[in-house]
């Protein structure tokens, strides 16, 4: 039970596509990430996903288009629906999905993080 | 699943103490409300709230402290836990909560809006 300062804990790692927990409530988790280059397309089959930028421009990519974010703003990913983000410089997200959610959706991979660090 | 820019969305409305929901996602809800003054003290008996402060200052005051939340920072108030959210000026608050969660927690009085409004 303390408060969360979101710019110092940004300042706590440096690591890309590798989200850390700050926050749980009510079986959901609020999850910091920084973002530089292009992920993999995935989607998340159970889970709905909301990426809300403090830091630069994120562009979703969906399949039939594609959502650009700025300092501010946020979209949610409906379960379901494959998506691909990309940042072209670095971004700061915060995330805010279930417990349950894993950052690359239904693939498994190199980039896939399966215990998150909390921060 | 349209974005959603939250100064834009705070320009929408200026009642204190009646959130507005922005969006919704794994039945929780994203809210936004802006605050002035003091809050009646109430608990969510079955929920955890999320208090992150975009704008201003915000003390929430718990029976034992009080957490004080500048831009930029986030405090969770643990289901069951006391409450007093107070504002000296006006502050701009966004909070994930479950959708059932009533703004005055376990209280019904003039304050309590039953209905929230989608901006």
């Amino acid at each position: 039970m303390e408060k969360v300062n979101l710019a110092e804990k940004f300042g706590l790692f440096s690591e890309h596509w590798s989200p850390r927990v700050v926050g749980e409530l009510n079986g959901q988790q609020v999850k910091l990430a920084k973002l530089l280059g292009s992920f993999d397309w995935h989607h998340h089959e159970h889970e709905d996903e909301l990426f809300l930028v403090v830091r630069g421009t994120l562009t979703l990519r969906l399949r039939d288009r594609d959502v650009v974010l700025s300092e501010g703003e946020f979209f949610i990913v409906p379960r379901g629906v494959e998506h691909q983000p990309v940042a072209e410089e670095e971004v700061h997200v915060v995330l805010f999905e279930p417990a349950s959610t894993l950052n690359t959706g239904n693939l498994r991979n190199e980039r896939t993080r399966e215990e998150l660090p909390r921060v």
